[in-house]
């Protein structure tokens, strides 16, 4: 059994894949080759799998992803494959969550007028924003969302959340809506958490209607995925009264193209797609892989498989 | 029975005055004149009494400091008076807990380097590093020690705490130090977090020997007191390997000096001794004090009263 590995990693990961299962060759994508000519006897990847490799990945039977957002495999050929898609949901909450605070408390408590005076060494205390008593709004309650609740309640949120699954509801929220309730749980939100993957469904869902539903002086933080959001409404909302500021790990196109007025737009703070990192992220991710290969090889089933139809 | 407000308050909350019990007469000090003028036959001060000032204030018996820190009233002339003083200690936990993760969370996720690539459109993720699992020491387990710990909780913190006072170990806490223990408690302290008064005791308590007793890579904020710090002793410990950064609400003298290599220094932060702004604050403080009006003229014993010997 062939395991490609799809980029070089540090050492210390590599050497993780001495505890693969006796049988299972690895082998590493060598740097600046392209994937296309090193997949037609694979039958494991772990890494990106292109459109333009498809049609080479012929023994291809699992294609791990070493994150947690799968959009980029949701093309027709690979959909309609019977290649299993396994990703590292669940291993993205905590260093996630921490960035999401880091977004919404940089902005309540002023951080970047701080940094600003600093460099004048100049001394202003500036009004800074209580969050506590607030209703925080997560859109999307998976492992990040209820990562983020599990924070929020010990900064004492009211915290209601939407899903567009229909699941139970944790006690750490006190309301949860349908995603065809939006608007009443968006008319709630304070602070509204942007943590829902990215698919047909969620295109563009937060536009102008439904930011002006929310509270005045609100905020919106998003950590998930940038095509969530019609930047112009959120733009428009931010310089309206409606949003109080916005704290963005992602944008709708990647890199946040310099024409976006976002880098310039007062109180957004951008981070470059950055909430996953984690010095503990690779080695987390290489760990599920190695659990998931002695399952594979066993005949048990893999955990974190992918619905290839709802694309989450 | 005359009531001496030290400031002019925003009408909002001269307002809540109205509530005061019958019989007493609410004076506010003049703006720009000195309360050296106005004190002598003042009951109940709400607001600072400086050392010019206690002569004159014959008839004063309880003075009602609208802040948490008293160091100011430490003099021997208000020491050994009978001068009851009141704080609003109690009041401030939540937003300077808020406070605290701000500045913590900044640095661990990069704030500051995202808030610079912004002005040149840079898109760029950095490496960040993720705060769970490691241990918070928090120096002074007060209102405030104890507002950061059940948000550290949620954080998945180990937490510790150092207290003067011998008291009871709260659950969120998983190992409780005296002051004497201080060295055991900074060398498991990957995050200390200074949330104790100004006294003689905590002068400079931090200085070489505590921050190299720290483990590597380790950080410390301030949200209480900068007289605590013995800022080249921290400075120094920046630039070694032994802190990877701080956030400093407070330092030794405020404003901070333009001369203090602070200001300049990589990863720290400062915010301008901004922690315990919040937008329900002044409402809050009066309000303690109303009801502590009511208590003393039912002859009931007033809250929050300091102890002018321990200085807190």
């Amino acid at each position: 059994m062939k395991v490609l590995i799809g980029s070089r990693q540090v050492p210390e990961i590599e050497r993780m894949l001495s505890d693969a299962p006796p049988g299972v060759e690895v082998h590493f994508l060598p740097q600046g080759e392209s994937l296309r000519e090193h997949i037609a006897d694979v039958d494991i990847l772990f890494g990106h799998l292109g459109e333009d490799a498809i049609p080479e990945a012929n023994a291809l039977r699992w294609v791990h992803q070493p994150h947690a957002g799968v959009e980029g495999f949701m093309y027709p050929a690979f959909k309609a494959s019977d290649v299993i898609l396994t990703n590292c949901r669940g291993l993205y909450g905590t260093q996630i969550a921490e960035h999401a605070f880091a977004l919404l408390l940089s902005i309540t408590r002023r951080i970047p007028d701080q940094l600003e005076f600093m460099k004048t060494k100049h001394w202003e205390r500036v009004p800074c924003v209580e969050l506590a008593g607030m209703t925080m709004g997560i859109l999307g309650l998976g492992g990040i969302g209820r990562a983020i609740a599990a924070r929020a309640q010990a900064f004492e949120f009211n915290i209601i959340a939407a899903d567009i699954e229909p699941i139970d509801k944790p006690d750490t929220v006190s309301e949860l809506f349908g995603l065809d309730e939006l608007m009443a749980f968006l008319a709630k939100s304070n602070i509204l958490m942007v943590c829902c993957p990215s698919t047909p469904e969620t295109h563009k869902l937060l536009s102008y209607a439904q930011f002006n539903q929310m509270p005045d002086d609100s905020y919106v933080v998003n950590v998930s995925r940038g095509k969530v959001i019609d930047e112009e409404a959120l733009v428009e909302a931010l310089q309206g009264a409606k949003l109080a500021g916005a704290g963005l790990d992602v944008t709708y196109t990647e890199p946040c193209p310099p024409e976006s007025p976002l880098w310039e737009q007062q109180n957004v703070i951008l981070t470059s797609h950055s909430a996953g990192s984690s010095q503990h992220i690779r080695k987390r991710a290489m760990q599920l892989f190695i659990d998931n290969l002695h399952r594979y090889v066993e005949g048990k089933p893999l955990v974190n498989v992918v619905d290839k139809q709802k694309g989450y």
